[in-house]
């Protein structure tokens, strides 16, 4: 099981607004990257350090500020610069803070969870990052170093879908549009486990077919603890009367709110999915094995007749009257020879139960 | 299981509004058929360039386009000619996108799933349909370029119900009716399969039917996936203030809606048939074995206590003292006959056992 | 099951307000009972054909009129007299609607569902029923033509509880509070067979005690089909503000209103006594197979160490040393005796696997 | 199973406000009690006819009238003399009537369940009140004969609380209260029934068990039934904007208000232990019975093997040889030996099982 | 079970507002601590009487009062003093009541439960705590006499987080904070708890397991039960529209609003997993049980068709005309070498299935 609450220990009788990181331990590493670009204008610089952000930021420019990794230091200077509240601060530390949406005049805070599926570790990776998106700024807190908007950064450059013309609120959009293409990549390699574990049951269960439904279960908390509050998020983001987001930002929320209701209702179905391949499993595993005490008693009824047969007659024929009766009681090898054809059935039979897969 | 999610990776990263076909890949071939009519007047043209279309266009008719088949370019077109929002576009290229209803102003904006059971192959089809409806036109997109709408047409053309007189909403009303219809069907056909199905559980369940009954299940997720969306479609279709829909289109829309809840109403009862099915299926597979391991438990338990009197007294009577006492040993055949008994009564019990249908 | 759709593949493709029977094939006979009152005048007439009707009709009578049996032909005309929306025509016709009431302007129009148990053939029955509700008229469609309201027609003859100075709004209620009362009755009958079940279930399950538990699942899903879109249907009806309803019979609606509470309520705890009711017959039918499994296992258990020791010891005691050993080996009818013995104890063992109703 | 609904079908087709009881046949007795009070006043008078009452009225107090046993005649005229509506009426008569409030300006009607445990009978007694409450009067309906209202009336009589101050809306307060603060009881003696059945079941579950558990949930739906309407009702009550009730007065409604919430509360926790129970009833059941076969199994696995080995050797041993080989053969008493161990162990073993309960 | 309702019987017919403790019996002693702060300013004083308070307390100071313990006679002083309305009073005595917020005018009353988890005995306590809040004063009433507050009283002290400059309100913020802090430790060791669970679970489940199981269920509702009214008593006291909360705590207060909607989802997370654990116990121990029996019975069944071999010739074979048939009849120990084998084979058996713990 993933764990849903961690670190939360430390925070108990602390002044609220305390920055302190709730999560599990990270690289203490931060890059700081600055992008700001207006009409024909891009600028892109790495720093470590806040300050020389402020120093590098021109007023005019539209700007995007992404720090990769949570340092409270780092946050607590941007904090001051924007005028960001002590509240919003300490949600961008908390890692395990759910998807919202929340006004504060000034600026609008947004903490969305990023999805990523592991395929060789088989595991989904959530990830915090947060966005305070000003009038003319954006600034985003990526739980992890590894930067994942390279590709966004690209598109700005080169001015595609003339995004230098339009304002943050518009990136903002795009990095959440980006986040929510990749639930969808997510689900989709979802669904592929599902359809791999429905062939595994319907032909074979195991005790690991079992685990991996398991596993399936927990991952599909981790998705909806993701998804489901985002809708609300979004769809917040979307009704805010705020002149931050500009008009024709809307029909872009509209349409990513509607990717998460489909997102949602897959997730959904998937679930009922899992919930009735639980019930599937069960009947399965249950099924092999009355089938195989089945034949085991049917080949047990077959010989008790028998048994009782050979018990009433069995050893007791007069050899004397008739060579037809026993005469294998008179053979030279006739014990050795029962002996072998003993040994031999059962030999033959433990094979064939091994065969079946029953030992 | 049909998969609900398909190529969403491709679309990762990409600006939003770009027309990328997803879905399981179609043949390229497009049908754009044109019809216009006006009271009194009505034209059909198959054509398969869309620059043939807006040539042959007349202002004063009502226009109905329809495209068989999806291809990002003639959208583009489209798009461009009637003034159709980039995000409006993609949705109609993206199969996967749930049923929506949105008001454009200038168009609205109609998804919705087209659903027919292929009694043959036993599979529901599920087919991507988008509406744009203006004021004085209607562009309908099928994902497939199968026409579904001759006999529609043929209704215009013979003005049936006065259609010709009526706006393009009320067309756009009857291609809704019409697609509404096919689910009537599509839930007919599932109550007899699950009427079959109910008849084959309280007779003899085998694994088939627990597969029959699992593909049952996916049915009905793709079915709620395409009907409880259009609910909320059909409704603010309904509520739309909008000059496009005239007022005395709206008991139509009202009467579509109602088909809508009898439909939904049928799948949530079917549904919940089906959720008891599977204990039935559970309970009767259980008590089948169980009967068998009970008749079988009783032959032997019949058998134990006899082999047990056999084994105290059963082969040492004393053969000299009197005749009747087990001749059988001093018979010439005696040994080969109690063999062939021995040999009769494990045929007979297998045969039994497969005539029961145990083995 | 109960068919929960019928003969919908006939109107595809058909224009809306076409009138088809929907639903099972009744005889074609149609009685049209016109009965017109008001305050001390009482006149009743059964006739053939509508035409006789409207020469009949006073207009400063109250007048209902009353069709039992659904004739689209009848239907049409009665249609065109009152000024009836074709979309209503239809919906009178199409015995699978679900409840719902539809304002009108000129006239309300009410669907509701009768049902009635049929304690013989242990079925319930369910009938449609279509009530057009105007200022000074009420007509009303029974799918049957068997006359439900004969003793209603006698209240009025009577001007019991004042009927005949109310207006048809009050006739209206009235017929609906008939048909509720025969939902308490239906419900009633429903809790009896749902008590004579659980005794069954707690004393001696079988097979067809779950087949009489899947049938009252069936026939719960026909009456909340029935009762539930009733609800909004009443209430709405209460609701409307429209001058057809007079204020004093508001009320009698809230009342009418109250008792279908009553019914939902009711049906929703029989639902979960219902779904209770499945477990306690699994675990009822397993118990009772285990039992048997344990007793049978225990005779066998108890056999097989004494088998083991007759093996050992048996049949071999010298008998010329001792006359206590094995005596009955010498007896002259030892063997026949033993077999008499070893079929008398196969016989009683049967015979009392039978008395226990174990085979 | 408590019946749910009774006697309803003697109610079809009555004009409805057609005086009639529904419900289980009571004594005819009626027990009218008068109080009447007014600050530092208090006259209390038990009669059976309702025209003593209304002599015996005077204008100025407050009075109460209290009837235990529901007549229809004295209904219809307590009816006549206050106003009260038919359908008010038969409502007081309908006993399987569910909790509501209605507001008819000159008075409000309320309808209560009261609920008491007889722990002799181990049954929850569910009695019919309604209450009539008007500006200065407050008129209660019981079902029983039985007065539950002496302690209240002797509150009064001393003015605890200055009850004699206040107007009827707080006397009829003080008797939701009271029946109210009757539902804590019932749920507290419903909770030691399950903390009764929980160490049964978790010690050694029986068939008993289950019954006592089937009718933990038959009780849980009655306490159900009368408690949730009840929510609705008082909220109602409180949010009524009637000059009835006084403003001091709605305090105290909204506290009873947060009483109803927290006996709901309760109730659904107990819902979800009490389906928790069946989990863990069929677990253990089955669990017990897997273990007795498990022993006995293993009982009989050893002794195959061995019964083997003695067939194969056991018998045939040459005693001429060696005193060791089988001396008992040749014993005096061996037969009579080998019985009474045999014998013996039989009994041993049916012992052993008995002691262990399993048979 | 923990019991869920307590007491309440003594409650029955008592004066509405009547001080009575309803819950477990606590130790009488009362410790009343008053502290008083403004900025710069702090006092702390322990007292045992209600008298010495009111002397000590200051007009232009912040006030909060804290009384670890519930008794009658100070609650009912301290009512007077402040004016609280008897139910309230009544609610800071009933240890059961529900968690809400309630809006007096003067002052705001807030009921919450504290949870703390004890690791040592495995059990969650819940504890009641009543705020009454108003315009410059607070006073908090816990269950316990253990005082839980000492660290808040440090930070008034120190004056962190400038907590003297701010008023009565954000203490009592601090306070709920505080509460809701633990609150997420508890949630975390349920977590710590389901994980050890589950790796028993999947790996050995024993009797124990499922009692571990059903305590972790018990616990859940318990939460429950004090986090999902808390969020609609937050949530009230967010929307208050009262002067005696600042508009500067709102924000703290929607911070605390998201912390319990986060621990519900926990909560609901947690659930769902504690519900398929349940599945996976019942089919793991079912699983285990089968696995052994498909042992035992395969044991059986290779062993019969020997036994029957055996049956037919095992004993009689001619040991005359050859030394090869069964020479081992007339060795010397032949009989006690076999009993040999016979007892150590019983033995080998018992021993492989008790250390398989099949025993």
């Amino acid at each position: 099981m993933k764990k849903l609450l961690k670190d939360s220990r430390k925070k108990i009788g602390q002044v609220p607004g305390s920055l302190i990181y709730v999560g599990e331990k990270k690289p203490d590493g931060v890059k700081l990257t600055l992008t700001s670009y207006a009409p024909g204008l891009y600028k892109q610089e790495v720093l470590d350090k806040f300050d020389q952000i402020t120093e590098a930021m021109e007023l005019d420019h539209k700007t995007w500020i992404n720090s990769d990794g949570l340092k409270p230091e780092i946050i607590g200077k941007i904090g001051t610069h924007f005028d960001v509240h002590p509240l919003t601060q300490e949600d961008i530390l908390n890692t395990m803070h759910r998807p919202k949406t929340e006004d504060h005049d000034k600026y609008i805070f947004v903490v969305v969870k990023m999805l990523s599926y592991d395929s060789a570790k088989e595991t989904i990776k959530v990830e915090h990052l947060s966005l305070i998106l000003g009038k003319n700024f954006l600034i985003t807190f990526q739980e992890d170093v590894i930067d994942e908007f390279e590709n966004l950064r690209e598109s700005i450059k080169q001015n595609k879908g003339r995004i230098q013309e339009l304002g943050t609120d518009y990136l903002g959009y795009r990095i959440l549009d980006l986040i929510i293409d990749n639930y969808f990549s997510v689900m989709e390699s979802f669904g592929d486990r599902i359809e791999d574990l429905e062939d595994e049951l319907l032909d074979k269960p195991t005790e690991e077919t079992l685990q991996k439904l398991y596993k399936l279960k927990g991952d599909m908390i981790l998705i909806r603890r993701a998804v489901w509050p985002l809708r609300e998020a979004i769809s917040s983001l979307d009704k805010l009367d705020s002149d931050i987001i500009a008009k024709n930002t809307h029909p872009f929320l509209r349409d990513l709110y509607d990717h998460i209701i489909q997102i949602i209702d897959t997730t959904e179905n998937y679930r009922e999915m899992v919930a009735g391949m639980m019930d599937i499993y069960l009947s399965s595993v249950s099924n092999r094995l009355n089938e195989i005490m089945k034949i085991l008693t049917i080949i047990s009824t077959i010989f008790i007749p028998l048994n009782f047969i050979a018990g009433v007659y069995g050893m007791n024929f007069n050899t004397d009257i008739s060579p037809y009766n026993m005469p294998e009681l008179n053979w030279f090898f006739g014990y050795p020879a029962v002996l072998l054809i003993m040994f031999t059935v059962g030999i033959l039979l433990l094979y064939f139960f091994r065969k079946k897969k029953w030992l």
